[in-house]
């Protein structure tokens, strides 16, 4: 058997190397003969980039030209060595997206959750998005930059599937569209890419149930599915609109997003429950907790610190820095009363008697703290980002939910008995304190956790490996046209059979009248009969 | 960037090397530290174990004992060197299988096609697997085998879920199943594993459906729907009769088939038509086109003397190797009259004037020959092994359904322009010839598969990897709990949410009723004072 060779005929082959002792070895060769090729990347900017970002540099470094495009209010997309960049103008200036975003986390941290948070949340969400709509505007019809951009000829159009801007352009440009995405609300996407996804076990955002629900729940979580198509239509009206009016033809965005490739999805199912998927859904949930680098000296040395007892990670997000004084004071309080030492991005007021254990940092590298054998707990948001670093090193968590799908995030956890959840708005030291004290002192959150973390590390292929497959794939085939289902050309009354139930039981319903009123003049017929030999 | 290197705390790690020119590979290592193991493996003889062997033994050649269960009437199973064999009895002797076997396949090549042969396909099926039944009996009660295979405490049990021995001795033994099939008659499979299916888009089994339908297609394919809930008590009542009563727990074999861990199914969306899956199928369709080997010295002459022309593979599979001799004689005239040489797998009477351009063979290497740049069309009755090695290949093909999955096998070819399909009870020379020539000489058929071959080997991973990783997965984490959705603890009513719409519209009933009676009340009552009033 050879050891390792490879095949230029444009076939990938595998080949296995014998076991050595315990370990035996797999090694894939990988020789499809990828021509370098153009991709545009329509990124969202915020915590969504930052994976994102780590599959546009993987295919910068492979050789393909990788132009992003970015608002000129960007936060975090900035500039990079490993890739183009084009800026567009926005309708907006930093400070107003600011403001906005200030307001969303302001109301995340101190109104109470729950259905009225739905509603709210909704409200901010609209406001965000038709101000990203306006951006989008503003590239659009920017008709030099579109010119130029059209006439570079990519090979495919990569973006987040959160903001509508790049499914128009890929429309646009006649160029295959990847998603890249954890999921969109509402569930857009799945109903986009014709998934089925039974209210019975799926439960829906928001709601805040596990995939095992009673039948009060099963009733609520069917009426969440009616309630997100009226979701759907208020969070995506400019959506459709725009796509509509730019695009010159009566479409809407739900239909642009079914013509997309190939669906990269953040999530796997050590986190997500397990629910049907579409054969161009890819899973690449971890994607982001390859990369660990060592601690610098000064980090190490405070981790090292603290002894027998390890440490705690405490951030929320890349959003949110900043606390007001008096939630802060309440963190402050906990940490003061726990034997570990607590790192914590944080920016805001530091009270004066501030505890010794607690290290305040403006930026934190959370994977490679998270990877450390010291840590003990991982105190987090739950954005999908920062639970997947945590899943990934097997640390437990306590977790403070601010919106969008962090809720129901932290419920997938804790109903696995791998974390502990707060809600912010209420949280006190107390509080704090017992869920400190419990996923780190009860073992059976480290066990479940390292379970969780084996299951979701055991995989034939690592989640950016499959990323930059598929979006090759796309780029090779112009598309994956074999995995779009025939469901795309049918109507919700067509799909459901609905046509053909009433179509059959109108039938039964003519077979059964004419029946009955033939068995009816029969019976008549006879009945007469002898009524008259009766008379006779 | 290193070149490759591996690690060794269980996890695996991905390392890019840098595009060499044109050629950008990708090296993945494995290091997951697999300790050999033990699987048992419960295979169908025939040709469903063709693919099966490959398996088995790739897993033996890495270190694990596979011990394979084996009807003494074995027809293709037999020893090898490379995996234990044990061998248990069956109530039925060598020639009472083989002249049921002859049956089926009489019944396939001498009587016409479409409804009627679904019945008495059925009947053959019932018939056959009653007496697989019986064998499974034999081994489940033969208590010594048994108590041994107990004792050797298997890590996981490999089967193919066509017969239902494998599911019942899993659950007997505590251990997880991993199913290896291309599907199950009436799709039984997809019912076990909770997967959607909807009508409106996914053609079933004999319908020779493409996944686009009319309404009067639909119409007949929801109608098979309810028809194969049929087909599947008819088919399995002696399976779950055995299974009652060997388990003596109340239970059916779509239940028990439904605690598999995984499913390898031989199929990809190269081929089927794509429709949605669930997390614990896994595709491995092309698995046997892996091995190629060269040719011997007499069949590369022969096969290289055709010249331009080249050459056509006609087999039509593992259990068929003879015809009546009226029906072998059209083939031998179609033959006769085409310019290309033709190597066929046949051992029955051969006519005196034979033509000159074919060679018979008692056995040919099918994925070889296949794989020679000189083979122009394969003749095959369309088993998905033959199938895929033509796709592999980028082979067109000419299709002589017989019995099974084959007729729809077939269609799928056909829809996608790269096959032409005959009926072999009512095949002339003529038409194979039109046939013939048709797959050979219009350039789209050959342009069609080339494109299709294509998008069925650019994959991540190879299906033999894919097969081998996640039965060692199962075999690592005793199962794959995280994958089975908890649509498995529904009923019916409860998965489609029947009880829930049940429940809502009672309550708007009775909404609706207090209403109409609050109105009418109230009606009343004016009503009455008006006229009261009036009366005044």
């Amino acid at each position: 058997m050879p050891l390792c060779s490879t095949s230029f005929g444009g076939m990938k082959r595998t080949l296995f190397v014998p076991a050595l002792g315990l370990f035996a070895f797999l090694c894939l060769f990988s020789s499809e003969s990828v021509q370098a090729g153009k991709v545009l990347v329509m990124p969202v900017d915020g915590s969504h980039w930052l994976s994102m970002k780590i599959l546009v540099e993987e295919m910068s470094s492979r050789g393909h030209e990788m132009v992003v495009l970015v608002p000129e209010t960007s936060i975090l997309i900035g500039k990079s060595g490993n890739f183009t960049t084009k800026s567009f103008r926005v309708p907006y200036s930093f400070d107003e997206l600011n403001a906005h975003v200030d307001h969303i986390r302001k109301t995340a941290i101190e109104k109470a959750p729950r259905f009225i948070d739905i509603v709210g949340a909704l409200g901010n969400l609209i406001q965000f998005t038709n101000m990203q709509v306006k951006a989008c505007e503003g590239l659009l019809y920017d008709e030099p930059l579109m010119k130029s951009l059209r006439d570079m000829k990519f090979d495919a159009l990569l973006t987040d599937p959160f903001l509508p801007c790049g499914s128009v352009i890929a429309d646009y440009f006649s160029i295959p569209a990847v998603y890249f995405l954890r999921g969109i609300p509402c569930r857009l996407d799945e109903a986009a890419a014709q998934c089925p996804s039974p209210p019975s076990f799926i439960p829906r955002f928001f709601t805040g149930y596990t995939d095992k629900m009673t039948f009060p729940q099963r009733m609520i979580n069917t009426f969440m599915t009616v309630f997100e198509k009226y979701l759907c239509h208020q969070l995506f009206a400019s959506f459709d609109e725009l796509a509509t009016r730019y695009l010159k033809k009566d479409t809407s965005y739900a239909e642009l997003l079914g013509h997309g490739a190939v669906w990269l999805l953040r999530y796997d199912f050590s986190f997500e429950y397990p629910k049907p998927q579409m054969p161009n859904m890819v899973q690449i949930g971890g994607i982001n907790c390859a990369k660990r680098a060592p601690l610098t000296k000064e980090l190490e040395e405070f981790v090292n610190g603290s002894g027998e007892h390890g440490f705690v990670v405490f951030t929320l997000g890349s959003m949110v820095s900043q606390l007001p004084e008096a939630k802060a004071r309440e963190f402050f309080e906990a940490f003061r009363q726990i034997p570990q030492r607590v790192l914590w991005r944080y920016t805001g007021p530091v009270p004066e008697n501030a505890p010794k254990n607690v290290k305040l940092m403006k930026w934190l590298p959370q994977n490679d703290l998270l990877g450390h054998p010291k840590v003990r707990a991982f105190v987090t948001h739950g954005g999908s980002h920062g639970i997947y670093e945590g899943i990934c090193n097997g640390v437990p968590m306590v977790m403070l939910p601010l919106f969008g799908d962090q809720g129901d995030n932290a419920q997938r956890l804790v109903s696995r008995g791998v974390a502990e959840s707060l809600t912010i708005y209420d949280v006190t030291s107390e509080k704090l304190l017992v869920a400190l004290k419990k996923v780190i002192n009860d073992k059976s959150y480290k066990e479940k956790m390292m379970k969780l973390s084996a299951i979701h590390r055991d995989r034939p292929i690592e989640p950016l490996d499959l990323a930059v497959f598929w979006t090759e794939f796309v780029m090779r085939h112009k598309g994956a046209e074999h995995l779009r289902p025939a469901a795309h050309d049918l109507n919700w009354i067509q799909y459901h059979s609905l046509d053909v139930i009433g179509f059959l039981l109108l039938i039964l319903l003519t077979v059964i009248f004419v029946t009955v009123k033939s068995c009816m003049f029969c019976f008549r017929k006879c009945f007469k009969k002898s009524q008259k030999k009766k008379k006779a």
